[in-house]
Order: structure tokens, then C-alpha cells, then sequence
């Protein structure tokens, strides 16, 4: 009876396909299938900037349990989660809407706290919230929609990778997976001691990465953001752009936070599994040309052509061997 | 502890002022207090374009009970319900965004026909769905936000009504209500009989009116939707345009719907209470000058000054007696 989040996408792809799209008389570049909409409108973008607009849901239960966040935490979660699309495309943003829902658990207190750090959020990332919608439920749930704009000619898809581009990444990954795990052993608002400290950061209060994201439009070929865990969305990545992704190892290893090796270790984790696996990292993962690498950028692997007996996919090498990436995070809070 | 819909908004109309919108340095219109965001973008809306941006929600036990919608009624009116606050600003569809998130009740029948409708919906309106975000959860939501583009000197806000204005709607009020009430009573998927057809219908299946709403844009002076009764969102017109609002009873009566009369009057209810408090009508409320009334607009009041003696606010006359009208509705369907 019910339905994997895979098979429902796969419904939805396949009955809203962009030909529809593209017969309403505008110019929808990319719909469904990349972590932002990208629309080209006559009148409103001559000079080739394009619209991006994305759409993230932070929900209690789903996302987040109440005895795991503050307001302010899931105000700026959600905040930041659902504008990580946008530097993912090489965009700026231009304004987010949020459509709330208030559970039976809000207070004015609550409310105020979420409000204000929303203002926060809005004034440090240059992103004005200018509107949205309340609706009171059974549960708390925070949609927020995003738009930003880009020059059509730097816009950065997922599926731009090209053979020989280097594999960046910008920002951190399995941090927030760490911080998951503290809170699923053990329900707190505390703010953590030592190594927990950053990982419990990283998971209540990610940063979508703006500036690196529109200065990544002129140099890199393929952009998206790490959320559902670096080896399911390199692999997306990789059948996007019909090319293999092969991740080194230890490159992997080598950009890992002292943070996590350290809980990881006091814990008795694996910390490269959780960088592959864990989610909500809002990370980029970049491809370009190594002559165009900024600074900000990890490298972490190589873009390979597939071909016979080389399909498409993304691999984890470390010496000889070549394995497979699988797998994935979904969004569980109580598993 | 809990808190109600309008103490939460009002404590985001506080927190969010249209001042620190304005700090971004973008020109940002209307946030946050109107039926959906406009902004002005520099270099995309060279030609007076601008853009309106809404969301809304349709959410599980919140606006609908799963026993009495299809996933045709779901997608139908989840969709339309957020498109409306498109024509309520006097501007055109561009795109719609959807977060859907999927309860357990939920299967791959459920979610095509759901996708096959919303795609209908899509074409029939000239609002390409391009993407979204999917979500599993304790029960099914639907978000949706829709991008519309308007002429910036056409652009229809509830500020703008007028003294001497008429009052205009365009469509019909009472008969969703109405349909609310049959399933309040009776939960059922049936399509009804006789006179309940259309109040069902009415419910399930609403019509954001694009054309009506485009149409409007040169000819009226404000213009809202009518989603929380009219007696409310004619009181919030009023007071964002700091006038007299006051509707003919007469006037009222003579537009309700020949199966609103027949329900009301077979089930012993008021039809002029359905019609001034009922919800989710979906019409237009506009008022405008006499001499450019389009042909669709039914007139059922005047705009009058408010002063000394004479509240801005919402009123009814009939006669000689003027009351004031207050209320509405508040989506809550087990009530």
C-alpha cells in the first residue's frame, strides 16, 4: 500500500515530463530533476539572467524531533536547507517565502524565537523573506521556497560533469550525520561538550554555502548540494551527467573534520561511512577543470568517461580496488 | 501554551517588517500582509514586469478529511487554492512548485492519479508545474507555490479600494461551504445528487479564476480572494485600505446560486450565513469604478469613506441597518 520516496519521484517524473512544460509558450530550462527550477522568461530576462526557484521542507518528526531543536534551530535549518539549492545552481538568491505550519506545541514564545532567527538568517544571507502562509496542524512544519537569479551562461547543473574534471567539495561532510546519531542515542537540546560540539552544529544549524556557490558559476562544469549523503548524490550526479564518478578514497579521508574523527572515534563509528552515508550536509559537490580550482574547493576525486565495461555510476577507489557507491540517507529521525 | 492563527501572525507581521526587505537592496513591493510577494527585480523586470510569488498549503486533516477526496479532489484543489492568489493581484501564472509530502495511506495508484491531475491542472491554467521536493510523513500535505508576473502599474493590492468604488465579486461564495458542511456530516467521495453536486464540486474542485483576474488588472482599483468567508476578507480589504466597505444584503442574496438556495433551504440552513462566513470560495472580491465593471463582475456593495463617526471596517445594509460584519472561517474540517 504505501510507497518508497524513490517510486513516488519516479511517478512524478514520469507523468510531469518537460515537454508539458515547455508547450505552455515559456521557457522552463530545468523542472523536476535538479535542486532548483530554472525558468527563462522573456520580459522579465533579457539580459540572460534566469530565475532559480526551489522549494525544502523541514518537518517535525521528519526532520527533526521538538526535543532536539530550539526555534531558532529549526528556523535556521529550514532556512538554510531550502536555500542550498540555490548556490548549488550557481545562483544568487533573490527572496524566500515560508509556508508554516504550527503544531500543537507552539507557544507565542516559540514563535518569536523562530521569527526572529528566520530575520536572521534572511539578513545574513541577503535572502529577504517576503511572505508565505500559516496553517495550524498536528505537527510543526517549516516549506520554505527559494528563488534566486543567474546568468544563463554560468548556471550549474548536474548534469555539466565532464570527463577529466576534477571532483570538488566545499564545505564538510558526515558532521551533521554525527550530530543525527548523538541526538538519536540521546534526545537534548544541550549544545554538547568537545567533539559533539561542531557536530551537533553542523546538524541543527547547517550553512547554505551562497558566496562559494556563485563564485563556483564561471569555474566549475556540474554543481549540487550534499543532502541525501555524498555517495547517493555523487552517484546522481554521475547519471545526470552520464559519466563515472570515482571518489579517491583518500582524498575522502583527508578532508574529514577533526570534529568527527575524534567523536568517530570516541563513539566506536566509522567516520567514513557516516561522510558517505550520513545527510543534511548542505555541502557542494562541484566538477571542473583542475586549471579553474578555487580555493575553497576539496578535492576529492575525478570525473571518468563511462563506456563498455565502464558504466555510468559513482565508485570509491583506494589503491587497486574500485567499488560501487550505493545507498543513501533518508530522512528518519526516529530509525 | 498553543497559540491561534491570527496571534501568529501577527507576531511574524512584527518580526519580518517590510524594512529589512528593503535592506537587501532588492525592492521587494509587497511581503509579507497581502495575497502573495512582489518583487521588483532590477535587471529581470526592465519592462515594468514584476514578479508575484504565493504559496499555500492543502494539508490532511487540516483542509480535508482522506475519506472525502480523491487524489484527483487533492491534487485539483490544492493546486487551484494557491493559484488564486495569482488573479487576486491582477497578474498572470508563470510556474508552480509543489512539496508534497506523502502519508502512509499513500500508494502509487493514489500518487499518479494524483500527478495526472495536477498535470491537468498544470495545462488547463497555463502554470507549468516545474518541480518541487517529496517528503515521507504521518499524513498527506501539499504545498504549493506559484510565480506570476503583472504589469507593476496594473497590479491589484487590497490596499487600493476607493470611496465611491463598487463592490464586485466574480464568482461564486457560500456554495464550498456548503459542500464543507454535506461532508462534515457525511464523509463520502460520492459526487452527490441534485443540489449538492455543485456545493461538492465546489469544494473539491475549485477555480482560481486567471482570466477573470487578468482581466481585472486595468480595470479595478483593489482586488483580494476570497478564501476565509467574505465577511473577513472583506473587513481585511477594508482595513488595508483604510475605507468603509459596505455590502447589500439585497445585492448578496441576488448572486448566491440556485444550489446553495436548494441545499440551504432543503438542510434548514442559512444561506446568507454560508455565503458571508463559509470558506475556501475562491471568487475575487475587487471593487472598482462603476464605468469600467467588466461583464463578469456581479456588484453587491460600495466603497465609502471612513472619518469620524463612520470606522473603516466591513458592513452589511439592509434597509436602514448597517451592521458590522465580523468572523470567518478557519480551516478546521472535524468541527
Amino acid at each position: 500500500m504505501t510507497i518508497s520516496e524513490d517510486a513516488a519521484l519516479r511517478i512524478l517524473k514520469r507523468t510531469l515530463p518537460r515537454a508539458y512544460s515547455a508547450a505552455s509558450g515559456r521557457k522552463v530550462r530545468v523542472g523536476i530533476g535538479d535542486d532548483a527550477a530554472l525558468l527563462s522568461h522573456g520580459q522579465l530576462s533579457p539580459s540572460r539572467q534566469e530565475l532559480v526557484w526551489t522549494v525544502d521542507a523541514c518537518e517535525e518528526d521528519t526532520h527533526f524531533l521538538w526535543q532536539w531543536m530550539t526555534p531558532e534551530d529549526v528556523a535556521h535549518k529550514a532556512f538554510h536547507a531550502a536555500l542550498s539549492d540555490i548556490p548549488a545552481m550557481g545562483a544568487a538568491p533573490v527572496a524566500a517565502l515560508c509556508q508554516l505550519t504550527l503544531g500543537p506545541r507552539v507557544s507565542a514564545a516559540w514563535l518569536s524565537k523562530f521569527a526572529e532567527q528566520q530575520r536572521e538568517c534572511a539578513l545574513t544571507t541577503s535572502t529577504p523573506l517576503v511572505g508565505g502562509n500559516i496553517t495550524l496542524g498536528e505537527s510543526t512544519r517549516v516549506i520554505t521556497t527559494v528563488l534566486g537569479s543567474v546568468d544563463a551562461r554560468r548556471v550549474l547543473l548536474r548534469s555539466g560533469a565532464k570527463p577529466k574534471d576534477e571532483v570538488w567539495l566545499i564545505g564538510q561532510i558526515g558532521v551533521a550525520g554525527a550530530g543525527l546519531r548523538l541526538l538519536q542515542a540521546r534526545p537534548t537540546r544541550s549544545r554538547g561538550r568537545g567533539s559533539q560540539v561542531a557536530c551537533l552544529e553542523a546538524f541543527r544549524r547547517p550553512r547554505a554555502l551562497v558566496s562559494e556557490g556563485k563564485k563556483l558559476g564561471p569555474l566549475a562544469h556540474a554543481c549540487m548540494d550534499v543532502s541525501d549523503g555524498l555517495a547517493r548524490d555523487a552517484g546522481q550526479l554521475a547519471e545526470a551527467s552520464g559519466v563515472r564518478v570515482v571518489l579517491e578514497q583518500a582524498g575522502v579521508e583527508a578532508i574529514l573534520s577533526e570534529s568527527l574523527k575524534d567523536l568517530a572515534r570516541s563513539q566506536g563509528w566509522d567516520a567514513l561511512h557516516l561522510a558517505l552515508q550520513g545527510g543534511e550536509d548542505y555541502a557542494l559537490l562541484a566538477t571542473g577543470p583542475k586549471e579553474k580550482r578555487p580555493r575553497f574547493a576539496q578535492v576529492i576525486g575525478r570525473v571518468e568517461q563511462a563506456g563498455r565495461g565502464s558504466p555510468v555510476g559513482a565508485f570509491l577507489s583506494s589503491g587497486t580496488s574500485l567499488r560501487a557507491l550505493a545507498g543513501g540517507f533518508v530522512h528518519r529521525p526516529r530509525k
